[in-house]
């Protein structure tokens, strides 16, 4: 017997406009959008009175139980996927990353078998590069048009581990091109910081200030800059993952307006916190706060990439979660290049940009869906399906009480780790219940989730949203060389 | 009897995304979008095969029958409508404009019987300040309140006749936002023009050029900053009318960063061509080219206006459609500040933003669509209405062929003018059927329009588009003081 | 008997460049720079080992003894050039103001009167421009051409006080090219402040941070952007007084960026503390720090505005001082638009921009000298007399010590009021002698002036610095015109 | 018995100031600067009334019989030389270049005995630094601390010949900075330019366009964004050679305005003419306009430079003259990749840069002055020795000659090269007479110039205008740790 559900009394937002209407859904996918609507007898009904009902967020950056400088991040595919259906959060994108040498094929596979009978709503799968030879590019192949997976990511920092050089990622761009696939970038120059964190060491800073002061803003922007110019120059599109500074922000709007296919993406943490908890007295505090690329000591650039995302210069939110406990960041209490990088963000993305952004002036709700929905879906190939309420689309939803307000923190959220970067802070903008699949998965503030209920969404190759336009500039682009008679005169005998 | 129709075979394209579509509609308005609809029998079918299927277009800014500088344009309601759905536009937006001393209600009855018995496709109108008192401030609430206008245009330039300064422009503002409208501002610092233009002709320059080189791209980037400060201050939003160069689309890019309600829109004109033709050997055709703000004589400037529009940095696109035939131009013969400003546009817009823009490799087919229509329709509250190929929308459709090309010229145009000033200029993206309300009103190259069978188009207070944002600035941003002890000291004798 | 002085030991600093080498002088004058100077017997020495020697300091901007708002600024010309050379200053730039109405030749006398017998070092006049007529521009030849000023101040803001509008500033900024002075401008948008002061009264704020908030950076930027269009459009040099803004010093960047002749004048203020302090619990202190244009309440602006001196983005550095003393202040107790505005300034500048400027990185020792003292001396015409240390240059001059630290506040400093808006902030970077025309007015800590001794500079029209561009620009950039065969057709008849 | 001479009637002209003033000079030094001077009986003396008297002119940039591609540049050093001061410049910059694996001293030692026999004029060198172990680090010291060359120039493009990854370029700057050098740097990101040059023979598209094509802007701006970021990141001096674009000169510009210690050199080239001619129908035509950076095709490109030399966003400027014939261009006749790098330019910069921009309206006489020649003699420095006319310094003049003009042309240029990208181009400003270390080598179109008469410069470590600024950044922004209790927390066992 088909399951019916309808979201009644809200008004519905999507990213193009807002406007009141109920919500219906079968089995999982919106049935009709409207006012009046007929339903069928027994249909179950959420209330959304007064409230606001949003397309379910997309987190297109987390690293679930990642094993990474030899622990393993502690929120799982279970864990993970809960917390973020408490935040409204109703799909999320990992990564699957192989080592140097590795098969990236394999590493999807083995990525698929953590992830399938874990999740508690929809996910899928982005895919690093850290290598490159043709079997690389085979496996690239079969990843993108058998696997559903059209998004790679290449690294610039993590010398000798990660990084590849410029000619290694020329490759990786122009493969994605042939593919339809898009790449994705962690955008620093590995090189450098290698250099500054061992000067740090030599001064005698072996603190997490440390590795902020080692790779500041610049370090950032021009690794930004540059895979911009590689990719513009193959005309094969680019999107920078965790944009961390204004900086680098500047550079892809900047890119942008020169007509570039680039999208950038910033993370909770860099729209809600700053990297001055880096400098606490408390070494496991600053410890916390310890990512890559940094969190900036700047008190300005949180507000700044808001306004970013507002005018569409950064289109995807992301948070990189990527947790781990005191325990685990010890590692480095000697040394900050020994901290394992990351922080929490995947249940408190939504409140934290409807805090910084819509109440405190620079979105509006509709902006907000875009940010936080309806553009991932765009770029990565799953709207209308994802990112949008209409009849058709997958019934991903959040009710949203856009006034009430609610305090972070370690002692409440649905996270492993022990640890919260937003501890304290209270943000308006609350996700009262949370609907997967047509399926309420939390409510009031508390979780009915069921294990490896979520399913892998496949993604197609040539992405409308990302091609059209790669399209209409190769065919205005195409070189075409001057016809000349020969040259008929002397040349010298060397 | 209801009439039905069937746009088939084609991929429709909002500004969201595009798919294969058939699109239904019945007594004007879409009934359905889909594959494989039922319609009833005898439901006439428009073949789409292999094209495009757009939102019709709307082109925001016209000047049809305008009493100007003593004479009248040439294009009125009827020549003008047809002009336009004989490129692909459906809807119209002219001005109603009342000399200073004269009620603004009054002008926009006297435009409304100028259009309502001509029109051949759906239009609107905007009404222009061009004084202050009392009176204008009740005319002004009526019209919002009313008469469906929601969008009120003041000028910076023409002083001595509409020229405003900035308090009575302060007053305006304040005024709109009371309302729920949006002032729309023509900026250049009349001022400076008027002392320039002097120069001008002191220096013996009295040909067309004089009019360019008196009021340079800075003269325009100075009012349209002052514009947007003085919006900002306020927190009302702000259009700005023919943006012509790249300083003047800089600023309200910059302001829109800075979270600025603000937009900003490019004519066909300056998308399509330059001022250098005011350099022309030829008067006649120099001073076709004679508006204001001028033709830039830049060439970098198309282009650049074109990436913003693809970026988001403008929205909407208008034409500035006043066209004045030799005799009238005539006037200014012996000083270009005689001669008639205005150019056409309405029937080539649509051609000319393909050419220049999708063509040229800077936007996408679902670009050109926010470019043309949907934005418009959601700045000035007619969305989805217009602007969007949906259920329950208006049938105002377009089928395009983005392969075709066609030769722009005043032997063929629709217009009454005696120039077109694009001349000789080829196009790809050529409309092969227009429907407006459902009926088809141009078909490969012949019109079936019926004169006074467009409507008018009235337009609700506070556009949600616009007024979401001024409502969660507002909100964020209000003034708080501080509070403390009353000073207690001395106090200087006077 | 000529007086002859030896300071030895030091390094001389200009600002193209510094070298170790003594300075002679005889009778007021530079006679020599070098190694091993021959000096006659009984020469007066000064012992610079091991510190620096710089051109003594020019503030561009006080206000001394002003009435202003009822009352009058405490430090006169003899306190105000006394905490000058104290401070390492050895000629300030005063402003003659008349009213609207009054004869600005009539305001020159008065204040020549004033100043000339109690000044303790050279000073200079500009002179304000309040209102216009044909006597006013004939008051100006005169000023011009006889009495020694070629700096014209206008003001942007001041609605109904001194403010004028654009073809007003027109005028000026004409009738200045025709007599070789440059326009100097005050630039707010006035009406826009009196439209939000009023505002701020009606939401109850009447304190400082009212002062603040009714006059955002913006304001600033908007005005400072219009003064440079209109100069520009007219090649009139200009010179932006008291730049208080990061996005106003980008507009006087950019417009240099363009070609245009424009200076900006940051101040020690602005360079040293912020608004913040206008927030502050004691209504007096927070009423010290009111100026106008504020200083704003962002802490990066004094940081970005010293960037901005180091790459001649800005060139020459005042103070705008005009001290009120707390009874003074109070005026405005209950309404901040009664508060008189004005900090002080003049003693501490150079020690605050060598502290904010050298000692954070951003000026070298030869930017602290073109931007205490060179740029000025060029822009207004007493250079290389001022701003150089060479032979026949007049003896002004600075022992500094770069490594010595002080602690500024109200209870040690010159000034004859009663608070210090730069209290308890240790600034690197010491006057330890002060020369003024080859005499010894200041000495480790003690002041040795003489009360009128200073003299008052006479400048002449057509600063080289300033119009040897606006030459060039002008044979450039004429205008000229495109002759053609006369139109020979039809013109409509009116 | 001394030589000597005077300048008489002429107008100094310094980049402080000018002023009207002879010179006298004695044995190729200046003795004084001044009107009414006493010189001895016999005196030589050069006619300059009514003319302007510059301090000559230096060409930082040339490539004198350069073995390059396989063949040598036909302009040895003293055809070189000739042709610089028939121009009015009288100082060159040449270039070591050994190959990797070649001695970078052995490289100096080579050059030295090639110039020092044929230079008529003073010159000096740079070093190229093409690869990089300990031996070159030694060299290098070598070469800075006793061979009187402090500047060293690295290769982002030419991959596989003289290009150094990022790692490299790390060790040649800390280098550098460590013996007091400026790391000079040929600005394109090489692997790029592999890669794209490679699609265009794939394109079939072998002409001089496909050079062009091949590194667009965008490849210049990376590199030069990438290298500031290096240096800025360990604080040492930066010069970008050859800055041929917008988009690489708005790198150093917005790098200058945050402090980076970074210079940058156009070329007579880049401001004086365009990339279009490598569209040229004529394929030697073409071919003669082949560099790398190449020109742009981009109309607004000189002019835009042209400003950022007016503003100080630029410095300095030479001409990378690289002369070959139409023989040896003919190398690449069938692909571009072949065709011999290099244009002229050492004759005529100083024309050009006059032309277009002190008769163009953008630079004044004192802003060319220091475009030419003081600011290159400070970076370097020569200064005051060089760059200026004051007591003291070299006897290097040019009488200039503001109002005259001349047509350039292969015909009567004093070059070996069969051909003058500025063929046909009227430049205002001519030199009248060049004057080296006092004796007049070039008069009235007359070469008086005697082989070998030039002297090697030899120029220290620590040039004061470079470091000066390093100084203070390097002491001001030391990184500080923060003192904290030891994690005393359990840590995770591995």
């Amino acid at each position: 017997m088909p399951h019916h559900l309808l979201v009644k009394g809200g008004t519905v937002v999507n990213d193009d406009r807002s406007f009141r209407a109920d919500v219906h859904c079968e089995d999982g996918i919106i049935k009709q959008v409207g006012l009046d609507l007929a339903v069928p007898e027994g249909t179950e009904v959420v209330d959304a009175t007064g409230k606001l009902v949003l397309p379910g967020g997309i987190d297109t950056h987390t690293h679930f139980q990642l094993p990474f400088m030899g622990t393993v991040s502690v929120d799982d595919f279970f864990i993970g996927t809960q917390a973020a259906v408490a935040g409204g959060t109703t799909m999320i994108m990992d990564f699957a990353i192989g080592m140097a040498g590795e098969s990236p094929l394999a590493a999807v596979e083995k990525w698929r078998g953590w992830a399938d009978e874990k999740v508690v709503c929809d996910y899928s799968l982005h895919c690093a590069i850290t290598w490159w030879d043709e079997s690389v590019a085979r496996d690239m192949a079969v990843i993108a048009g058998e696997k559903g997976i059209n998004s790679f990511k290449v690294f610039m920092a993590y010398k000798n581990v990660f990084q590849l050089p410029d000619d290694k990622i020329v490759h990786v761009l122009k493969h994605c091109k042939s593919i339809g696939a898009i790449m994705q970038v962690h955008a620093e120059n590995g090189d450098i910081i290698d250099e500054q964190s061992r000067r740090m060491i030599d001064l005698g800073i072996t603190g997490p200030e440390g590795h902020v002061m080692c790779r500041p803003e610049e370090v950032e922007a021009e690794a930004t800059n540059r895979a911009i110019m590689l990719a513009n120059q193959l005309n094969s599109p680019l999107y920078v993952v965790h944009v961390m500074s204004k900086s680098a922000a500047d550079r892809i709007s900047e890119a942008r307006r020169r007509g570039c296919v680039v999208f950038g993406e910033p993370i909770a943490a860099g729209l809600g916190t700053t990297g001055h908890h880096c400098w606490h007295h408390d070494w496991r505090h600053a410890a916390a706060y310890v990512m890559g690329p940094p969190l900036r000591n700047d008190d300005s650039t949180p507000g700044y990439l808001m306004h970013m995302l507002a005018n569409g210069d950064l289109q995807a939110t992301g948070t990189d979660n990527c947790t781990f406990n005191a325990d685990q960041k010890a590692l480095g209490k000697d040394d900050f290049r020994k901290i394992p990088n990351g922080v929490n963000g995947v249940e408190d993305r939504m409140s934290i940009i409807w805090e910084k952004g819509v109440h405190a002036g620079i979105l509006s709700p509709s902006q907000f869906v875009a940010a936080t929905s309806s553009n991932a879906a765009r770029i990565f190939n799953m709207y209308p399906r994802k990112g949008r309420i209409e009849a058709g689309s997958d019934a991903d939803l959040v009710v949203w009480d856009a006034e009430a307000s609610r305090t972070i923190s370690a002692k409440t959220h649905h996270h492993a780790v022990d640890f919260n970067i937003f501890e304290g802070m209270t943000v308006h903008g609350v996700p009262l219940v949370t609907i997967s699949r047509g399926k309420v998965v939390y409510a009031h503030g508390k979780l009915m989730t069921v294990k490896g209920a979520g399913r892998f969404i496949p993604r197609g190759a040539y992405s409308d949203f990302v091609y059209e336009k790669i399209r209409v500039r190769d065919r205005a682009n195409l070189p075409v060389g001057v016809k000349r008679e020969p040259y008929s005169g002397p040349v010298i005998k060397l």
